[in-house]
């Protein structure tokens, strides 16, 4: 019996967006549930002393890291525009998607975000944007910000970032299959082999 | 016509160690040739204000690192035996490696020092450790390591160094087909790819 494959990500994380755009294609042909995680990646990055993201930090790296996401999106056959400011604050759009997620429209609200920000270089801090995502799903973005924007979702958010960081979880993508994580887009396969084939 | 890869590694990186015993089986069977290049990432991170490994510096990331390492050498057949001090200091063994390399025994070397280092917990650093490597491959340790201590081989290392800087590398292993690089162990298999199909 294949365990389901949980997919922590981060509105921010370039690799998340690859990762998000093809996690159910490959889950499906395994026949594998993805349960898709949103979660904050900032406070656990300022824990570690960061107080930005590591492609700013490390500038060399943050060079790597965009032309690597742009041959990967070739590769992919996905669209790809560098984002005029990076990183985008990431927390309405986590909010919203927990909602979306109750509402059984979460992984196709979370790519949507991906598109919008690594696509079409739009603020997805901006409720304006969010608003128009939401629509773009049939529903009433007044009402679901409204929800989004309850000190019980807020808390949730809360509660899944803190269960990533129990989880051992300290960068964007991370799949996890029981008590075990990979980090990375490149890692979506072994943890694929790991769900349907088990330990060993 | 396959352009070589070039495989970027430091002695004192886990990754670099995955990498290092299965690169030429997966070349040979892509018909590529492999280029050994050992450096030091110690400047180059010191260059970015870490005055130790990312992995203790960062002590969730070295968490996941060591789990990470176990089950993948688990996957591929490979002994492993967690160090009792990281990192070791790799500039010994870089030293000796490029003598090594000019001898024509320079990956099997690569592959020794490694082994030494992730599955018998050896101090590479110790210059006793690596002359038994040496031995190992039928020549006189003294003459050898007196040569890896020459100026101009010292100097070859920092210049081997300073290549990997102005390539953009900032962590090992590395993988570099033309002037596109591929980090970590993970992208062996794009670097491989690059390497036979070209680009696009």
């Amino acid at each position: 019996m294949p365990r389901p494959l949980e997919f922590w990500y981060e509105f921010a994380s370039t690799y998340s967006y690859l990762t998000a755009s093809r996690i159910e294609a490959v889950a499906e042909a395994a026949r594998l549930e993805v349960v898709w995680k949103p979660f904050l990646l900032g406070p656990i990055l300022r824990e570690q002393g960061l107080d930005d993201s590591p492609f700013n930090v490390f500038p060399t790296k943050g060079r790597y890291m965009w032309r690597d996401v742009e041959r990967l999106c070739e590769g992919y056959g996905l669209a790809f525009r560098k984002p005029s400011a990076f990183p985008r604050n990431g927390l309405l759009a986590a909010r919203v998607a927990l909602v979306a997620l109750d509402l059984g429209f979460g992984p196709g609200f979370s790519r949507a975000v991906y598109h919008a920000e690594f696509a079409e270089d739009l603020d997805i801090a901006d409720s304006a944007v969010i608003s128009g995502l939401v629509e773009g799903f049939g529903q009433a973005p007044g009402p679901l910000l409204e929800q989004a924007d309850t000190a019980a979702n807020k808390q949730r958010l809360r509660e899944q970032t803190e269960q990533a960081r129990r989880a051992g979880i300290f960068g964007a993508p991370t799949l996890r299959v029981g008590e075990e994580i990979f980090w990375g887009n490149d890692r979506l396969g072994d943890a694929i082999a790991l769900a349907v084939l088990g330990p060993g």
